[in-house]
Parts: C-alpha cells; structure tokens; sequence
C-alpha cells in the first residue's frame, strides 16, 4: 500500500483540544452504526452491496465495510479505481460515464487484473468505446446507465436506444455486464412515503431494462441500483443484484432533512477554532467568527429550500452536544460567520460567554460528500479522542 | 524548492484535446494583463502591492507578480504561509485572524527568518497570544483588523478596545505592526459608485484607526486595505502603505457581474469532457452531461441573486469562444449538467449538433477562489495549449 494512504493510528488517543483546526472528525461508533443499518437492511436478499466509495474516499473505512479487499466497489472517478485497485480492490464500478481520454486508463487497470466496470448511456460513446477497443484488441466490461427519474443521466428502460447501444457492443465483441440505475430525485422528495415510491420507481426501471436486454439475448448478470435514501429505505425487490450507497456511511443535514437519519447519526463534522466575535465585557454575542470557512465546509448549501434555518451548518460544542439556536450563517474562504439568535436557551448562552481564545467548536456538515472533498484526511475519533489519521485518496 | 511544488514546463505545448479531464486552465496572457492591470492603477502612489496568494496558491503565479520572492505577500492559512516561507518568501501576513493552535507553528516561521504578521481583533486573542509569547519569550509582529462595513471581523476605527488592545500587546513586548481592513462587502454593491464610495470608506477606516492609535503613542507602520474591487477602482488616498488583493489575477463570473472586469478578462476556466446528453439522431439537445461536477467547479452559486441565468458557470467552445444560451444549470459532484435554451443562435445550436463523444468545452467559474480550491493544479496556456502543469500549495 501507498505509504501516504495508509492509516496513521497513534499511540495514544488525543484530545480534540490538541487537533489542528479546522479539520475532519468522524466518530467511529456512528460509522459502524451507519455500515450496520445497511447491511442489516439488505440482509435478507440476495443482493450484493457495492459500496460507493467516493464519500469517504478512504481505505481504511472502506475496509471496515467490504468483506474483503477484493469485495465489490463503486467510485466516481478513474483517479479513485486507480486508487483503490493499487490498495487491493479488484471488483469496480466506475459509475460515471465513461469518455475517451479514460479509455487507455481503463484498459490499463484492466490488465492490471482488475474487473473493472465502465459506464456509458449513448450510441455515441459505445461506437467511440467500441472503435477504441477493436484498434487495441482489449475487451470492455460495460454497464449501461437506465434513467428512472429524470434526474440527469441513462436510457429510459424501454428506449429502444437501450437496445440498439447493447447489440453494438456486443457486435464489438464487448461485454455488456448489464444495467445500473441511480434515483438522484431521492434528494427532491417532500417526505419518507415519496422516498419509498422512488424506490420502488428505481428497481422497476432496472428491472424492466434488464428484461428488455435478455428479451434480445443480453444476459444482462448485474442489475444494479442505489442511492442513499432509496437504499436504506426502499423495499427489496427480486432481481436487484446490486446496492449502491456512499453517504450512508457519514449521513449529514440533508439526509436528516429528509428523514433518512437522525442528527445523531451523523458521523462527520468539522472540528473548528473560534477566532473572533468573544463575548467580551458581558456584550451578547452575535456574531461568532471561526476558522471554518467553504474551504473546509464547502459551499453547499443542501436543502436550502425546504432547511434554510441550517445555514452552512448546525453547531455543536466540541465534544458534540448541538447548540440550539446556532447556525453558520455565512461563509468566506477562511471564515464561518456564526449567527446566534437573540434569545438563546440559557445553557446556550452559558456556552457561548465561557468562549476564550483557544474555545473549539463542532460544524455538522449540509453535505458530507462536499465537505469531506475539502479535506486531505479525517481524525478518526472514538469517545471524543482522535485515535487515527485517515488519508483520503482521490482526484480525476 | 520542494519538488511537488515546482513548475513542470513541457518540452512541446501540448494541445487541449490531450489533457485529461476535468482540469483547470489558467490563460497567461489574461493573467499578465490582469496583474499589469493592478499594478498600473496604483503605480503614482507610494503604496505597496501585497498580493493575496489565496486564490492563486501558486509559485509559479507568485513569482509572475511579485518583484522579488521576498517581496510582500499576503495568505490566509498558516499552511499557506509555511509553503510560501519554504519558497522563499520572507515578508508574509497571514490575513485571518490567528488562534492559539497556531502560535508554534507562527513561532516556528519567525525563528527561520520569515517576518510574519498575525492579525487579531479582540483583547481575548491579543492576551491570549501574549501570554503565549512570554513563556516563549518571542515577540510577534501583530496587525489589528479594523472592521471598515460590517461584513466579517475587526473593530470599529473608534473603537476605544482597538487602543487597549494595542496597548496590551505593547505591554508585553510584542509589535503593533499597523492596522488590516478589507472591504469584503463589496461583493455586495450595487454598482460601480457603490464600489468606488466603499474603497473610500475602506481607505478612511483604515486611515482613523491608523491616527487613532498614532495618538496613543503606536507608530503603526502598517495601513493596509485592499479586495479586488476596491482595489482596481478606489481612488487612493495618501497614508494608505499596502493593498492586498487576490482574484484580480484570474477574475471571475463575480467580478464581471460586478462590473470590475468583462468575460474577455477571465483567466481561469475548468476543461471538461461531453459524457452524454449528444444529440444523436437529429434529436435537439436540451440536456448536456459534462465531467465538471461540483467537484470540478465547486458549489460556489456566485452572485445568484442578482446573476442567476449564469447558475454554476457560463460555457465555452474548447478554445474559449462563449456559447450564449448554455448554462451550467445543476452539478452533481462528478457530473455537471448543461441547460441549453430552446432556441439557441445558429451558431450555437451547429456547435452543439457536432459534439461527438471527445468533445470538449470550457466552463468559466463564478468564483475563482472556490474553483481554484478544488484542483491540485493548474495548466498554464498559451495560445491555446498547455505549456506547464503549475502545482498548488495549501491546506491548513
């Protein structure tokens, strides 16, 4: 393994207080806690999980949710199956569409020993795949990509395009490795019951596509589906082969905004310095500045439609109670801007005046996935000590 | 120098449709016009020009810009202020506000020779810091932030702490180096002579803080103002000793909105892969696919309130021709998805109907600090090839 990607794990456990800030905490036991929920969901059915790694980006949390080293994946860049097949992986789904510039990185990782599958939803790309494979003799594993909301990418399941796409690469003399599908709206819907609906919208699309492939000889072996609230919630259904899920294994406002999780199964925060704004001469704060600004948090803004009283964020004390009544409210580069009702509860408030220079706070993220790109590394944290250094991999 | 931080310049320019992507391009030529163009407008007065290397955070870039390595700087990290120091940088503010999990580390590059200086607005962090320098016994060189419009940090230019803060500090042997104010809320301002009457306003706080603390006996050497509005447009004024800016070198979708720049002045872009969406069978395209998500570009929604038809980025031919009617409407974090209007030009729409399954496009970032933020490095390009990959440093 990479020298630079393997876990640093300390000899004894540090306090937050001595972390450098602003930086990544992720609290161990909720992350089993989330893995577990999952696996638990699933259990009873056939299906395969295929983890999407491009939350965590990190070898050692992978570890702790495959089987093996070797065990189904999915990533989101040829930069992280590269990573990860340096560490071990061997079964990948990359599941964003392929194009040409990754074509000659494919084929390298493939004869590298690792299965990799590529993604792809056009008669377009399949003939530029195609031509490609035919001049350097290689063969492609190809899953194409079904829409079943409308979200952004794929073939309706009963586009005839659908088919005409597999009879070219099978022609080709590629492989294809069957259908995946992923129920982006999931983030769009107004409550559990539209969650559950999705669900069920996303098998059926894969189901369907999978029947129209095998109807014209395709044997169609994966049929894969996946996002974070229809992967925990949805209803199971025979045929699915494959689960895919990334921010589960953190979860974050959005998911507790849309009733996937509770706050206190969110795993990922960022730990972070209050730098300005003390409550100095008895003066009410209203104004906390700290170091956490979009450079560590980033600058999504989740749910801001349906969640604006989130902010960039909740605030929690740095051994993780939430401040009620708290919210980063704006973000500069450096900076997390911190807004403070003007009537706190009273504990609260008793926080907010014991703040001194050296005072730290916790950030519970909108997104985990984008908060978690800004950052090289996580603290691994157990009981409220840093326990590891995690590196994440990662880049195109 | 550390080698994964030098310039590496091609034996031969290597053309766009070579490059792997999504990655960032930085323009030479819109660079050097743009620095050229900073440096002109204060060239009359005394001042010095201490650019803000958070936006570039780029040797290669630095050097371009400043008269000497060991010429001024300004960086909003102590990650950044160690890489600059290890450049060869020697005169650094570190520009947001310092904590006491950075007083070794601010140490540490003081006793290598650097002459660094920490900001703080509060008598909680100045006591804090002194009390930190005289168990160490070292002296800090301190600039206090003078809050100029209400946007982010510092104390008011009256403010009567500002002198007991200042004289604290003195107390304990450590330096007033002079005052810091920066007029972030210019990226609020309506227009031009909203610009202009704020790089006023900024000049004058600066300039009271500076006669109110020559009053009490500080000599405070150091008046400083400076973002990139403020300083392309202000008039300036005498007393004013240094003007920091950042963006001014790559511009960006804000500033053009604001009208401190035009597109033609934008340096920096993403380059990015069509991955599907093609308009295949003569159908019209409506939806783009692109491999510039978020993670590409960043979430940075620019100034939507008063510029949303720009949404996350405006888009351009591969050799930068704009493409009026496109948009880049949503990002997913791997995926960016391009919104085409129904009628778009003739000469748009014919573009359109050529994408093929290599075909590429550039995006011009709303912000190009945040868009900057997610790369690890930039292509430098000249006449449309890329003659150097130019590393980034950074972090925390």
């Amino acid at each position: 393994m990479s020298p630079n990607l393997q876990a640093r794990f300390f000899e004894a456990p540090v306090p937050l207080t001595e972390l450098p800030t602003p930086c990544l905490l992720l609290d161990e036991s909720r992350l089993e806690r989330n893995a577990a929920r999952l696996a638990a969901h699933w259990k009873d059915s056939s299906v395969c999980l295929r983890p999407h790694l491009k939350t965590c980006r990190c070898w050692e949390v992978a570890r702790r949710i495959l089987p093996s080293a070797t065990s189904p994946c999915t990533v989101a860049t040829m930069g992280e199956a590269e990573a990860v097949a340096s560490l071990g992986a061997r079964d990948i789904v990359l599941a964003v569409g392929i194009r040409p510039s990754l074509f000659a990185r494919a084929r390298a990782l493939m004869e590298q020993g690792t299965d990799l599958k590529v993604l792809l939803d056009s008669r377009t790309m399949a003939q530029a795949l195609a031509d490609y494979a035919r001049e350097q003799g290689c063969t492609f594993s190809v899953l194409l990509e079904i829409d079943c909301d409308g979200h952004r990418a794929g073939l309706a399941a009963q586009d005839p395009e659908l088919v005409q796409v597999a009879d070219l690469l099978r022609a080709a003399g590629q492989t294809v490795a069957g259908v995946l599908t992923h129920a982006g709206s999931a983030y769009d819907c107004p409550d559990v019951a539209s969650i559950l609906a999705l669900a069920e919208q996303e098998q059926e699309a894969a189901l369907q596509a999978a029947a129209l492939l095998r109807s014209r000889g395709h044997a169609c072996p994966i049929v894969s589906v996946g996002s974070t609230p229809t992967a925990l919630l949805g209803t199971p259904r025979s045929g699915i082969s494959e689960v895919r899920a990334g921010v589960y294994l953190f979860m974050d406002l959005v998911m507790e905004g849309l009733g996937v999780c509770t706050l206190d199964d969110l795993a990922l925060s960022v730990l972070t310095s209050v730098i300005g704004g003390f409550p100095e001469q008895g003066r009410q704060p209203a104004r906390l500045l700290t170091d956490a600004g979009w450079a560590a948090l980033s600058s999504d803004r989740g749910l801001e439609r349906r969640f604006a009283s989130q902010g960039f964020g909740l605030v929690c004390t740095m051994e993780g109670s939430l401040l009620p009544g708290i919210r980063v409210a704006e973000l500069n580069q450096e900076h997390g801007m911190l807004s403070v009702t003007a009537h706190p509860d009273e504990e609260v408030r008793e926080t907010l005046m014991q703040l001194r220079a050296d005072s730290r706070l916790r950030i519970l993220p909108n997104h985990a996935c984008a908060t978690a790109m800004m950052h090289q590394s996580f603290y691994l944290v157990r009981n409220n000590r840093a326990v590891a250094l995690l590196p994440r991999f990662g880049g195109w």
